[in-house]
């Protein structure tokens, strides 16, 4: 029962050697959702070994070129390899007409439907739901619409305790109930949920937040995540330059971990200019130990 | 005084985890002209060391995504580099209007001119001319409007010999004339040029062609070149689906580079079908002994 991150791109604006634009893919019980996708993700996807057809959703968090230039030949593939089924589009307004405008042309008759969901909320807003995760869609602060995505796993049933199943002769109606939660009543007692089952694993959970200055508006939702990715384009040093650019440092990305109390933070987004990204590490341990910093290719499972 | 080739993306419309969709340099004497721009080619340009500012001219053979889906990333790249110079693109009509609808929203001014050139002529036309070089586009046959191109380095100056110099005492604005090719004119003799120089070095050409069937009109412009790129998407096996889908063979494209007597023949656009190159390698060699397969990475040097 997988929970995993896979970093395809850890870069900022300008790719480099080593970082690729941003693109992130979140396998949550082998439903997998890409979130952003910048140039040559879908290369990225092929060499990290990902069917790019099993992907339905893909989450982009705003139309600056590095969020989502990716998308045109990662559709194209997708088509050339046959899909059929409908896919997902989550981002703020214009992406529909830019991808029709690159991508009409290209084929005769359009191979699949695409969906398009655009984010314009200012209120955390579930933008997907199904058996086992939800998303939320939430607004950050950038120099144009930019949303952060968090994916909560869902509470997961009751773990009935199998001799119970023998002491009280449970029928299988009754434990379907009891694994929703329910006590168990006989004519002359109630035994309690509590006596029957055992608590199920924690649900897990992933907060994505780029291309934005710290804003605290909505950290309800994120709060005690398991993991946050967080942008740190900047060393602190350069924190007038994150301000003027509507960027973070790496020391502030740490201290909102901090706050939230998060399992692990993710650092990404870096700038090309700095040449090593150990002092982003420095910076963001000396506030925050739980900090590691995203790498193409990186892997972080949140365990049962 | 180089006149090297340097291949980025080997593959067709579905890149692989080895060959990129199309896209090459061209070096001729430091100038470097971009041919076709795949998705991820200003990746392959970094990783083969090309400075992509220093890049002023790119030619796209058509329309479909696998030849242009990378001048997205390409072009952001080059405004965040700084990039004040004249950017030239010549493709088939419709080009500007698709980069202008992805472009525009990412900058808020137009970081450098772009012109654009449409190709549209019947008839192959000088698309470029400098001191050194001379390119010509030329109208293929597919699907779609697709064009050739034919870079034909300029006849350099006449060698003139040392020692003539000394003999016939001749001066500076005779000595420029004579590597033009004039003959030496004294009141009691004339010096043949012949007499007076070494002929230079023969100029050196490549012809790209891809996304065609094999087309004979315009083989005059092309014929003897020192290099031809040409596609073989499929084995003849497969001629039936070539001609189908209106691409080459890679017997048939030996069976050109035989005709048009050309120093090399690169093969390259492989279909993702195949698994191995070594069927395409035997095929043309059987027919045309200066055959190779393109490689993403591979450079082939014209000498002097």
């Amino acid at each position: 029962m997988r929970f995993e991150l896979t970093i395809l791109g850890s870069g900022s604006a300008l790719p480099t050697t080593n970082r690729n634009t941003t693109a992130q893919v979140l396998n949550v019980l082998e439903r997998f959702f890409l979130i952003d996708c910048g140039e040559a993700t879908q290369l990225q996807l092929r060499k990290y070994g990902f069917a790019i057809n099993r992907i339905n959703h893909i989450l982009i968090s705003h139309l600056h070129g590095d969020h989502f230039f990716g998308l045109f030949g990662l559709i194209s593939s997708m088509a050339l390899l046959g899909r059929t089924n409908v896919l997902h589009i989550y981002s703020p307004p214009g992406l529909e007409g830019i991808l029709n405008t690159v991508l009409n042309p290209q084929f005769e008759k359009t191979p699949f439907p695409i969906q398009f969901h655009s984010l314009a909320d200012d209120d955390p807003t579930v933008i997907f739901e199904d058996k086992v995760v939800t998303i939320h869609a939430f607004p950050l602060r950038h120099s144009v619409s930019v949303y952060g995505f968090f994916f909560q796993e869902k509470k997961r049933l009751q773990n009935i305790r199998s001799e119970k199943i023998t002491q009280y002769k449970i029928s299988i109606p009754e434990i379907l109930a009891i694994k929703e939660g329910a006590d168990l009543v006989r004519e002359n007692e109630t035994v309690p949920n509590s006596v029957l089952t055992i608590d199920p694993l924690p649900p897990r959970s992933y907060a994505f937040v780029t291309d934005t200055i710290i804003t605290r508006k909505h950290t309800e939702l994120i709060k005690n995540a398991d993991l946050l990715y967080h942008e740190a384009t900047f060393l602190h040093a350069d924190k007038a330059l994150a301000r003027k650019t509507m960027h973070t440092t790496a020391k502030q990305a740490a201290e909102f971990a901090r706050e939230l109390m998060v399992g692990k933070l993710i650092l990404g987004h870096f700038s090309s200019r700095y040449k090593s990204d150990a002092l982003f590490l420095e910076e963001a341990n000396n506030i925050f130990q739980n900090s590691i910093i995203g790498t193409d290719g990186l892997k972080i499972t949140v365990p049962e």
